[in-house]
C-alpha cells in the first residue's frame, strides 16, 4: 500500500445508512481509497501516513453536481434578464462560438470552480465532450461526460444528430478510465425525433452507460406533446420505450402523478436543478412527491448561463428554501436530507453510488472539508444546518478525488488557476463582439 | 482636509440617479466624506492621498441591511427545521438566555459578519440596543438601533412593554451621534396593545426618529386582526394612526392591494426579507407591486436564527430568484433593480439617502469592494449581474465606513476577529444546555 493519507481533527458526516457522525474523526486513505473511518485510536496504525489536518472543520462525501454544462461559462453574466434567452442568445452563441478550443478552456475553467466549491463528481452534457474528458484527466475530478445529440447542425458535427456517431467512439474511447464515465445526451425531446431518441437509447443499453436528457423542462414543449400527442413528455418517452434505470431526467419540472408513476416504474433519476429553475422562471420540480415514491435525487446547477454559480453548497441553500416556501412548511426537507440530496443522492442518480457519495471504508476518497473558521459559519448546533444555511463556497478549504489532493488552503493544487483565467479571459472579447449584434 | 484617500483601478457602480458606471474608476474621499468622483484624471490633483488599490474589482456603495437582530447570531442553526420555531423555541431561548453580555458579543459577531459580506448600515431590532450602540461604535459600522416594545417582562425589563422607557433614554443618549441613528421597534402588532403602538409612535414623532415593527409577516396575526377586527393588519395599524413616513414594515408579507395603497399614501417604507420569509415559509411579499406603487424597499437578512447569513449579497440572489420563479417571468427585477434596492433603496428605507447609498460627491464615504480574482466572478459581461447572480459575501475585499477602512484583503482591521469569535463560541455550551431541553 503506498500514498497513505490521514485526515483528521474533524467532525465527520459520513452519509453512510445510519447517517453516522463522527466528532474528532479520522479518515484514513491509501491510494484512490477509504481505508478506514474512526477516531483518533485508527491513526496508531497508520503513523506513516501524511497527515492533512482538518482544523476542527466539517468532512462530508464529495459533492456531486447531476446536471450541467460546464463549457458554457465563457457565457456566464450575459443576457442574464432577457425571454426566450435560449432561443435568441443561448443557441445562436453556440452556433457562431463554439469550438473545440472554446469547450477546453471553458471545461478546465468550470471544474477549476466546481473543485474549489467542494463539487467532486459532476454530469455535463455538451458538445466535443473529448475535450471536457481531457480537462477533466488534468485536473483530476470525476465526469460522467455526455456528448448532446440534437436536431441541427452542432458546433462538432455539421449534420443534424452528429452525436449520435460522436458518442459511439467516445464511450469506446473513455469506458474503462478509472475518473471518465462517457454517457450520451440527446438534448430534449423537441429537439430530437423518434429515431434520434431510440438510437441514443441503444447505445446507451449496449454500453450500460448514462444517458441523460432536459426533460419537461418548457412550457412549450410540454404544451407541444399534450396538443400533439395528447401525452405529456414524460409519458411521450415512456411510449418510445427509452426510459430505464440509465436514463437521468434533467430538470422534470412539468410532471405530474402519472409522470412520477412512470419515472419510479423505470427506475429514472432525476437532477434537481432549482437554482436555474428559478432564475429561469420554469417552475418548482415535485421532488417531494418524487422522494415519497423513492424516486432518486441529485442536485444540478445546469449550465453557468443559467445558474451562473456550479457548486453544489449554492443549490442545497436554494432547495431547502424553495420548497419550504412552496410546502407552506417550515419543516419540509429538513437539512440532513439536502446534504443527502448534495451527495450520496447524486451518486445514485449518476449510478456510482457503490464508489462514492459517503464516507465508507472501501469507498473511493472524494472528501471535502468545510472549514469553521470563517464569520459565517459559527456558532454550530447543527452540522447539516451550518452547511446548508450558513456556508458558502468558499468555505471549501480541501478536497480530495480519487485520492488526491486537489484543493489545499481554499487554493486549486491540480492546476494554475492564474494561467486557465487568462486563457478564459481571452475568449471573452470575442464573444461580447457576438452578443452585442444578438 | 485631512485623511484623503483614493481608491483606484476599480470599475465604479455608482448607483446615482442615471445609474453611471465609470470604468477605470477613481473614488476620493476625505475624512468621513467622498470628494470627488471621476477617472484617473482627478488622482492628479490629491498626489498626497493614501491609495486604496481595487486590483480592477467592483465598486458600490455599502450595502443596507434594512431587518435584523443581530445579537441573535450566538443561537445561529438552532431550531431551524422546527414548526413554530418562534413560541417553541425563540421566546423560551430569550427568557432565559439573553442579558446585557449576550447581546454585546453577540453585536459584535453579527457586525463583524455584516462588514465583512459589505453592509455598512443595519436596522436592528432587539433588546440592550444601547449595547448595541456600543458594538456598532467600536466596529464603526452605522446602525439604525431599534428597543423593542413588546407585551410581555423582556431579557432588560421586569415589566411589559419596558421598551417604551428605555427607548426615550437610548433616543436622547444617541441622537446627535454620526453612526448610530437610535429609533423604537414596536415587536409586532399581535404583541402589543393600542396604548404601547401609540407611545412608541409618539416617541418616533416627537424626535423623528425611526419606528420599525414587523408588519403582516405571521398567518395567525393576519388571521385575529381579519377575525376580531374584520381589518388586516395593515389596516388596523392605520386605523390607529400610527403610519407614517418613519414607518419602516417589516415583512409586509401578507398584505392586499388596499394595503399597499395605505402604505404608499402614508409614505411607508418596506423592508424585503426574502431569505428568512422563505425558509419560514411565510410566503412572498408583493415588492413588484409596491415597486410599481413608488413605495421604497430595502432589502433585510431578518436574523440569523431565521436567515441565517446576514450579509446582503446572498439577499440579492434570492430575491431575483424567488421572484422571477412567482411571476413566471424571467425578465422581472432585472439585477440593476437588485443592487438598487441593496444600496440607495435600503437607504431610502432608513431615510438616509441624503447621506448614504450611492457614490457621489459629499456623500458618505461608505464603499465596497468586490473583486473579481475569485473563480467564480469570471467572466463579466454584466457588472450586476455579475453581483447578484455569481457573488457570495467571501467575494467582498475591502470596506469603508464613514472613510475609515473597516475590512481590507477580506480581514476585518476595525476589530479583533479572533477575539470576538472566541467569545462567541464561548456562549455556545450554556445556550445548548437550555436548547435541548426546550
Amino acid at each position: 500500500m503506498k500514498n497513505i493519507k490521514a485526515v483528521e481533527n474533524v467532525t465527520i458526516l459520513t452519509m453512510n445508512e445510519n447517517r453516522d457522525i463522527i466528532e474528532n474523526g479520522v479518515v484514513v486513505i491509501g491510494d484512490d481509497k477509504i481505508l478506514e473511518v474512526g477516531n483518533n485510536e485508527i491513526r496508531e496504525k497508520y503513523k506513516e501516513a501524511e497527515v492533512i489536518d482538518g482544523d476542527e472543520g466539517i468532512l462530508i462525501p464529495g459533492m456531486v453536481n447531476c446536471h450541467t454544462h460546464a463549457s458554457m461559462i465563457p457565457f456566464r453574466s450575459l443576457a442574464d434578464d432577457y425571454k426566450d434567452r435560449l432561443k435568441r442568445y443561448l443557441f445562436p452563441l453556440e452556433q457562431k462560438l463554439v469550438n473545440k478550443e472554446l469547450v477546453y478552456i471553458g471545461a478546465k475553467y468550470a471544474i477549476c470552480e466546481m473543485l474549489l466549491g467542494g463539487v467532486t463528481t459532476f454530469c455535463d452534457m455538451y458538445y466535443f465532450e473529448d475535450e471536457v474528458a481531457k480537462a477533466s484527466k488534468e485536473l483530476n475530478i470525476r465526469g460522467v461526460l455526455c456528448e448532446s445529440v440534437i436536431n441541427f447542425p452542432a458546433p462538432d458535427s455539421k449534420e443534424p444528430f452528429g452525436g449520435l456517431e460522436y458518442s459511439k467512439e467516445f464511450i469506446e474511447k473513455w469506458i474503462d478510465d478509472s475518473l471518465i464515465i462517457p454517457g450520451i445526451a440527446p438534448h430534449a425531446p423537441y429537439t430530437n425525433d423518434d429515431e434520434s431518441l431510440k438510437k441514443a437509447y441503444e447505445l446507451s443499453k449496449k454500453y450500460n452507460v448514462p444517458l441523460t436528457m432536459h426533460v419537461a423542462e418548457m412550457d412549450y414543449e410540454y404544451d407541444k406533446y399534450v396538443k400533439e400527442y395528447n401525452l405529456t413528455p414524460v409519458q411521450y418517452l415512456d411510449k418510445l420505450g427509452i426510459l430505464d434505470e440509465n436514463f437521468i431526467a434533467a430538470h422534470s419540472v412539468l410532471v405530474n402523478d402519472e409522470d412520477i408513476n412512470i419515472l419510479k416504474e423505470r427506475g429514472v433519476k432525476v437532477s434537481h436543478n432549482i437554482g436555474a429553475n428559478a432564475k429561469g422562471a420554469k417552475g418548482v420540480a415535485p421532488i417531494l412527491k418524487m422522494r415519497e415514491e423513492g424516486i432518486n435525487i441529485g442536485l444540478g446547477s445546469d449550465g453557468p448561463m443559467s445558474g451562473n454559480t456550479i457548486d453544489i453548497i449554492t443549490q442545497m441553500n436554494l432547495v431547502g428554501k424553495i420548497h419550504k416556501l412552496f410546502s407552506n412548511d417550515r419543516s419540509v426537507l429538513p437539512s440532513v436530507e439536502l446534504v443527502e440530496m448534495a451527495t450520496m443522492g447524486g451518486a445514485k442518480v449518476l449510478g456510482l453510488d457503490k464508489k462514492i457519495g459517503s464516507i465508507e471504508k472501501g469507498k473511493k476518497a472524494d472528501l471535502v472539508l468545510i472549514e469553521t473558521q470563517s464569520v459565517n459559519m459559527q456558532p454550530i448546533y447543527d452540522y447539516y444546518a451550518s452547511i446548508v444555511y450558513s456556508a458558502n463556497p468558499a468555505n471549501v478549504d480541501t478536497v480530495l478525488v480519487d485520492g488526491k489532493i486537489v484543493v489545499r488552503n481554499k487554493k486549486l493544487v491540480s492546476g494554475d488557476l492564474n494561467f486557465i483565467r487568462n486563457e478564459l479571459i481571452g475568449l471573452k472579447k470575442k464573444i461580447y463582439d457576438v452578443a452585442k449584434n444578438l
